[in-house]
């Protein structure tokens, strides 16, 4: 899923190139490019379907030239992540009905690989021999209120490390992910899923008849010229809506799979400050000419021949992009949105 | 005087364009096309003459196209302010022994241009029929240990408001500048000098015989062809000095014109800060698309078409200019230098 535009990740993302598109780590790749990486010796590239905003489609294939560019699907609008999704897993459906799924964001990042194929191996697993929907659940590290929570039963399965989902909470309050930080069985909900095609296409069949209809309606010309046309035609009549109100706070037979693989959504820039290691007074430095004197606990993005020096300043976010920049208290960055373009 | 480089005004100052050829206060001028504009009415463009260095030569034909080309003297190298003086000085004296003179610092703004006129006019008065050594004092409004001090004598001069000087106070420290703000006959030494051309070049001879003869033994050929050749071999052999220790800390016959007309150096982005008007939270902007939320006292300046987004930031200069950006807590402004190019 590579359609979003990362508003609260300005000026470094942009409409015009959002985060999912940009080395935001300052590591060489993008979050989409890490995001394909990650799933090398899980899935054949040739099996990498992207769905993103027909404003995108070139970034994309610049971005993933090995992905076929009959897998890089465009949505003519943004109708969030249930028609991206029911898109997909019908054009896959068609092509073949046995395909096992696993559906991530592209803009997230993970630190242990290992482990995230280790997980979503297992996942694809339990899912390729059953109609679970199967979704990964964070260990949560912080009173986080930007997430939705995971509650899960504490019953075993049949596979060890998989429980059935009791409920979701979606973005609670600070006092509630307090208690939920406190207990075993709260998890941060990843936007990870792993199913088969028919199970997500009979689950939107049965929850989201409206959706399925649509998509139902269009199958037969799927792989054809005018697939396209018919999409632009008809995907804006789709409701906008997220998979997890459309399906997951519905469905009966929905697990979780806790993991723990360094995983961040990425989703502001004091989350990106989290997952970088920093130096002896705290900061973070991502660019070439970058120079910080007397500073603690400051962010400083600047990936152009920029030089930047930044003296006296504590717990602030400093970003440079293009005509763009930012200087940004870091207990403020939930007012960045609203002043982005 | 155009040949400085105005380090601690980076990034907006650089070796390569100092401040005087940049419209610091975002007006539309540069602040050597002010100082220019502030003689209007005193002096005929053709009787401006500009010392700067020869790398900026271009530089200032391009801003201040009606003066003579003649008039622009180009120093090989920076040997501070009192081998520029004697260079302009013994031009001037060769084509025009009774010339009344006014040096100015090309970098310095004024607030109140009439009463500047009018204090530069009463001084030349002063100076065309006497031989006295004329500085302007500025009436002191905070303890700044940046400037040198002048300390005048009370009783009254032939002419009003004219003092003799008692003595000159090197950048004093913090406790003697709070004694001086608080009397009423110390005034900042504002580095502007008014003279005739026999007083200026007679105490060149008396107090630095050494620039005296080197300016001597070139003045047949000013003006010729050979003259900047000459210039290029012997100017660096001048003593590295200022003016101020040269020629005001042994003169006898020095005054002091006491004025008031909004002065600032501006050699500090603080003193930039405290000449301009400020919002009602205190803060100042310089530039076409800068935004400033939940912040105080701050100084953000970028003139290009950049869209700058700050955010609850508090007493800090965040400049931006080409390919470089500084962020600095307003306090910490004297470490700026050591992070020039």
């Amino acid at each position: 899923m590579a359609g979003g535009i990362g508003s609260r990740f300005w000026p470094l993302s942009t409409a015009e190139t959002p985060k999912q598109f940009i080395d935001v780590l300052g590591c060489g790749r993008t979050l989409i490019q890490l995001t394909v990486d990650r799933f090398e010796s899980i899935c054949p590239i040739e099996n990498v379907w992207v769905v993103t905003n027909a404003a995108y489609m070139g970034i994309v294939k610049e971005q993933l030239p090995g992905i076929p560019q009959s897998n890089i699907l465009c949505e003519p609008c943004r109708r969030n992540t249930a028609p991206c999704i029911a898109y997909v897993s019908w054009k896959i459906k068609k092509q073949n009905p046995k395909a096992n799924i696993a559906v991530t964001p592209s803009d997230h990042i993970v630190m242990d690989v290992p482990e995230f194929r280790k997980i979503i191996k297992k996942s694809l697993d339990f899912t390729a021999m059953s109609d679970a929907i199967l979704t990964l659940g964070m260990k949560p590290t912080r009173p986080e209120t930007g997430y939705g929570y995971i509650e899960s039963d504490l019953t075993p399965t049949i596979t060890k490390g998989i429980y059935r989902v009791d409920s979701f909470k979606e973005k609670p309050d600070i006092d509630l992910t307090k208690e939920y930080i406190k207990r075993d069985n709260f998890y941060w909900n990843s936007g990870i899923f792993i199913w088969n095609v028919n199970t997500v296409v009979n689950a939107f069949r049965i929850y989201q008849p409206e959706i399925a209809r649509i998509f139902e309606s269009m199958l037969p010309d799927f792989y054809t010229d005018r697939e396209q046309q018919l999409i632009n035609e008809k995907f804006p009549t789709c409701p906008n809506i997220s998979v997890d109100y459309a399906i997951m706070e519905n469905a009966e037979d929905i697990y979780v799979c806790p993991a723990d693989f360094g995983w961040s959504d990425l989703g502001t820039w004091g989350s990106l400050f989290s997952v970088k290691s920093k130096g002896v007074h705290g900061n973070v430095a991502i660019g070439n000419n970058i120079n910080i004197c007397q500073s603690n606990n400051c962010l400083v993005y600047s990936k152009e021949e920029k030089k930047v020096v930044v003296i006296g300043m504590n717990d602030c976010i400093i970003a440079e992009q293009d005509d763009k920049l930012l200087v940004c208290r870091m207990s403020d960055e939930q007012l960045i949105k609203n002043f982005t373009d």
